[in-house]
């Protein structure tokens, strides 16, 4: 089952036989006093850098999201949405828990936008989803509601049950559309976490065959070598199901992990993609020794 | 389930909700020219070479074979086993296609030790489990017969089960001292083989809970980046259920993404481990920099 997600010219798949789809996580404020401070000044100059890193790392998506305190968000995140597409023709991933925001974002959007979220509570489907349908878009929906984050992979399994059900018979959005974030928990509060997010994978995939995302440094948070800790996650999510990440594209380490399991869940047939980067990699020390040589 | 392996005085355990066990791999002759021409000679001094590069790399069981063409291969086991003894502490698993090199080897042996290998074949079985017995080892038993290689995860699983109901019911053999090596196959010959190899060991793990080890580097042969192939595919064989790998713990990719793992899984307890090794590299760091500063 395939997501189609499109830009005005790009269009990606996310699908349990295509590559991993890194969504590049970095157009975000949240934590950035001086991003923020520059939003918040109308300035938008930092959007460009991070977008041009996330693009340079292997981004396929762009995770947009504007969530400034104390600024008009709707009309930032529209601003940002039109910028972000004149300089790159990556699909996006609008993101914001402000519902205006997100219609407004949809509008500005040239494509087939990825929403970034719902979760399953009624009110937030109720004023999400019709937006989801009126633009054509597809749907990041985490499996939690109201009272709490359930911990059993059974609860989450029960909550995407109620999403996929409501979504598809509410509202009219087909499965293909709907890409479950089963939520990676801090593996530093909890050691079982790890295991129950790699089971609730295994089950969505076994039962819907739907994609799936996550925040790929949940699973870290709080913990040293972060990096090293995300580039063995996400290789044992992939073998479980993941077909996406919201990642940081500018982690080589990540990203390398990401294309090598790639290569062993047999998506990146014959390793093709990963002998030709491993060609342009030893084309680039080859140039480099021969300038230090030529001195 | 767990397998105990012991030298004189030191136990390792393999389990699911053990480390990861990384098996040394590098004791071994095959494809090193130099080596053969050492061992023919009755050199062992390189020998020595590799155990500390093993040991420091952090192996904790040592795979020694000895297999040199024109050798008398029983005595040269034999010899290289209370050689590596007499300088490590760590468990040996003792590895030979020749049954008299693994009964002097077992006989040279003080310790529990790991035997590597039987396959589904019943000559093969009658020769080397009364050995297994005798020497009261565990055992890697390899899913394949005269016939064939099966590709098929459940035509493996078929002779998982009679590998299990030879071992335990005609030659007294506990079930926690099997170890399946499931046969990992080179993804550049077969896009499929990672696949088909996860499902393979995830249900071995549900049938049997047994433990399970592979060679590391069968899935990338022939590719280059092997081992960052290498540390995407240990990490997803661990989700799946492998509890060990023989593997050259020289490569620090590959030992950190197993380290990484181990965290994630939940069997390196709130990342102790982890953090004591972060800790210590940045102490490392930290005193290269003095040093440099000093000058």
């Amino acid at each position: 089952m395939h997501t189609v997600i499109r830009s005005a010219t790009k269009e990606v798949l996310l699908g349990h036989d295509q590559k991993f789809c890194i969504i590049g996580e970095r157009i975000n404020p949240t934590g950035r006093r001086i991003f923020q401070e520059q939003l918040r000044a109308g300035d938008l100059s930092a959007i460009e850098r991070d977008v041009a890193a996330q693009v340079a790392g292997g981004a396929m998506i762009l995770d947009i999201n504007m969530g400034v305190p104390l600024t008009d968000e709707p009309d930032l995140l529209g601003r940002a949405i039109t910028l972000v597409q004149s300089i790159t023709d990556l699909p996006i991933c609008i993101d914001s828990s402000v519902v205006e925001a997100l219609e407004v974002g949809l509008a500005a959007y040239k494509g087939r936008a990825l929403v970034n979220s719902i979760t399953a509570e009624d009110d937030r489907m109720a004023a999400i989803l019709p937006l989801v349908k009126k633009y054509d878009a597809a749907v990041i929906a985490l499996p939690n509601d109201h009272d709490e984050i359930p911990m059993e992979p059974e609860k989450r399994l029960a909550l995407v049950d109620k999403i996929v059900r409501v979504a598809t018979t509410e509202y009219g959005i087909p499965l293909a559309d709907i890409v479950i974030d089963p939520l990676a928990m801090p593996i530093g509060a909890d050691p079982k976490v790890g295991r129950s997010f790699f089971e609730t994978v295994y089950a969505i995939r076994e039962r819907y065959g739907i994609n799936m995302t996550c925040g790929a440094g949940n699973n870290s948070f709080g913990m040293p070598g972060r990096d090293e800790l995300g580039a063995s996650f996400l290789p044992m999510a992939m073998a479980a199901g993941l077909t996406s990440a919201i990642m940081d594209a500018r982690s080589p380490r990540m990203v390398s992990a990401v294309k090598a399991a790639d290569v062993v869940m047999g998506n990146d047939e014959w390793g093709m993609a990963w002998i030709g980067d491993y060609r342009s990699k030893m084309a680039a020390i080859k140039a480099a020794a021969e300038v230090v040589a030529a001195r």
